[in-house]
């Protein structure tokens, strides 16, 4: 089980690249919207009804909410910066530079997708299933790439 | 009164730059530590206790201590980046780039005294003594630049 | 009273952002143009003549009306930087990056709706009518998280 | 079981600041020293014979390490970019802004603690002992700060 | 010989730049594409094969490309960052901040023309015919410039 | 007599808005395209011509010509740079950071116009006309601010 | 005449690399301190009584002090952004990115040096004097690098 | 043969990182000093009479020297930024951002020794002899870190 909790509704976008994934793994996730600034308590109520083994939790700008989850729980929360202002750099290093004690997992700007692949790894550790698909999903990619390959070479 | 909370007892060299001229406006004030991440309750409990009508928060890295506290209450919420890494920008962008709704009054990297400073102006709107104790303040500085101002004038 | 100066006409929508919520919390404000490099005499005449208990001061680029703002009283100053060139990187730093003595308290790139609160958030303190008034927004901005949060844990 | 890659035999003290921290924890590891660059080989029969279920990657300036080291498995890599040049940007984006489908779990600048934390709360799902580990570990560092926070309070 | 690798099918833009003057020059290439994270054998592969005299690695985000290239070669190995998030500035720095003893020879974000440049311009150091198809090059921009002087001029 | 040499004709745009100001305070120049790299020679000839007193330099990117041009005179050269990539901060550092010795006057990024009235400023120490242009400028600037001030007051 | 303006007697260092070659080029100036925040009338009245033809102004962090000395005068102004906090970065773009219509001529971080130079290439256009020393400092220049390549030719 | 030049005696640093490279490799080299600003004609003087087959370009700052270098060859450049201001932030951008048609071979910020090996491989594809002396100089790199593998191996 994983809980994607997001910022804003405008954060959907980011959301929905990584939710096709985890169904693709066989994963059972929920997404949530609670506002650290905004709704504290709801972030907390989500926490503590959650029986998710890991967050993902997903904002822009000055992005606190993947720390405000972290303080709440000692499951690993994967943090995904949104790009909004300046180039999404606030949010990266809102996300990234936890102090000691305290950390996220941080992807990249945007990376909805590496955040929902980041957490079927987490998952696989104990799970022979997800680790599979997890696999199966590894060696489409390379085909995908290997394609692409194919085609490229014959454009020159 | 105001209530300044620091995330971490390394940044006291930065309360130590606006304690005294806090004293100086004669604004009582207490000082706290509390980490947004390590130690959540804490920090809900000091913002339930508090009489404060401003409060001040000091951070570095992903300085997410002003934007928590500014989520449990109404009140003006000064935010000081503290630089620790990135030459302090992880900070400022943390404390100065908050989601709409939910603002805090970010002043320079490093400037504790700038935040007390903020933190009279904002008290002497309805505190008549402070105000008087400002524009003082606003003299001195004054008459300091005056004096460099002599000063360099001979070197040259 | 709250007195609204931007550096140019250009930045109307940061002080549209605002304005409505000023109305909303009952605060009455003038608006006004002036440029700190091409008009600093109606900078000055502004102040002078202004009632205002906080000023809100909006630029881009070089942003220096904040600050020149803010040297002409002792009363909060609210900058709000926006951005134009540098994704507003230059206009942050003008704002935020004052010398020791004389703050202003600045909010996020293009911010002028949490300027606007961060001003009645400053009223409130000697004002009992705005401070319900912004304990009311905070209770809808809290209902407006918690339907999108109805909405999307809907869509998966 | 964890194994730590760090690029060069300079970045030992970042690895130093995790390892007691494991050990803590009470999770075996390893420490290695291989370049993706100097090394390709080393990297690759390093990842054949580890048993590890979560890696630690440490590494500065163009910081490959942590993405080369997760494009050999599909176990979580956590990222820890050091800094060198450029007050560690060079690394931290290096780390964290990996492709779709390859993610690193990037930490903080430096922050060897904080990816050895990590690492024992991804241990910790499947792992009862550990997880107490974690919540006693949580409990320590909320005493300290509470701790600094009497201090604090009584200087001034 | 030259081989283009590219990171993702995405980068093809960047490599029509370069692939015209490499005509243009006479000299021979072929367009790969192989991802460093998602296909670290077909790289393997493609630098086993290659005849190439010099490589040019196209990507963007966290470029790790071109130094996975430099890792399987001694040839020199050109690198072109690619914008896609933060303005190029990962990319770019990802490429250009390479450890000590492994160099790439990074050119301009998106700069797919100046790595062909660059490359022939290695190759014409043993290849008298390219070394004078570069000075025709370099003479026909001098009077495209030439030209766009003497329209310029005209229009004031 | 102001010479513009601008890189490339792509800079036209920034070029064209510095032109119309030039001629209304009644100062005569030229415009020329000459490439820093491509065309070093028409550099030297358009500079050992020119019967400038003060020079405009316009470039984007690696913006070398400003400081290319200010290597062959001792007149005043001032610099604009160009947004082309990186929001155009390369180009801006690439003009402002000059070694010591040999300086350039910087404007800000695409200110083809502030270049132009620089240039006004400095012609007009010695011409008692321009200088009167320049007041009138002002002037005129001033009175735009104050009926822009008017329309805004009454918006709201 | 020139007037050097410093926001801050601890930009003393920077002036003291500009007043030397001032002397040597036989310029006449002033050094003064005068904030733009703490003592706006002082630079007001520095302003209405220099005789200069062009001023300096020096100043770090949210430097405005350049800015505010352009709006009180059509002479030419030096800005020279100083390094306190972020490298100089802060000082720099509040200097150089000013709005359209009142420029500033921005040098290097720290280049107090330069700022000279430049003055005198200005004051040169009309003063033959001191533009056959900067001819002459040009040349010394030139002699001491070649100075430099044969002391260093010799080494290897 | 290879020429290195640098914009000045302070960057002797750098050049001797690679030149104990340059004598390893077997290949006979000069340094010179030439500023591209300060002595133009110097830096003529020096690409007419040398018979070198790559150029190394060392500067900081705004460092154009590549850039001119490389106008005047159609030769490999290799530039070196150096760390002086701003991290080398400046000097890199100015070093890598080229225009298209003149490429520079951009290596990290301080690199000398990076700059000497890719001059190395360069030379090396029609140089048998400095080409086994690459393979040999990989050779030893990979056998340093295995070095340091082992001993940190055991330090855990």
């Amino acid at each position: 089980m994983i809980t994607i909790i997001m910022g804003s509704e405008s954060d959907l976008k980011i959301a929905e690249k990584g939710a096709p994934l985890l169904k693709e793994f066989g994963i059972p996730f929920e997404v949530r919207v609670a506002s650290a600034h905004r709704t504290p308590e709801l972030v907390e109520e989500i926490m503590k009804n959650s029986q998710a083994k890991v967050f993902i939790a997903i904002a822009g700008l000055a992005a606190h909410l993947p720390g405000v989850v972290a303080a709440l729980t000692t499951k690993p929360v994967i943090a995904v910066p949104v790009e909004s202002k300046l180039d999404g750099m606030d949010a990266l290093l809102s996300c990234v530079q936890m102090p000691p004690g305290i950390p996220t997992a941080t992807v990249g700007i945007d990376r909805g997708d590496n955040a929902a692949i980041l957490a079927a790894e987490i998952i696989a550790i104990s799970d022979e299933e997800v680790s599979k698909k997890l696999v199966e999903f590894r060696e489409k990619q390379k085909e995908k790439v290997i394609k692409s390959d194919e085609k490229v070479r014959n454009l020159f």
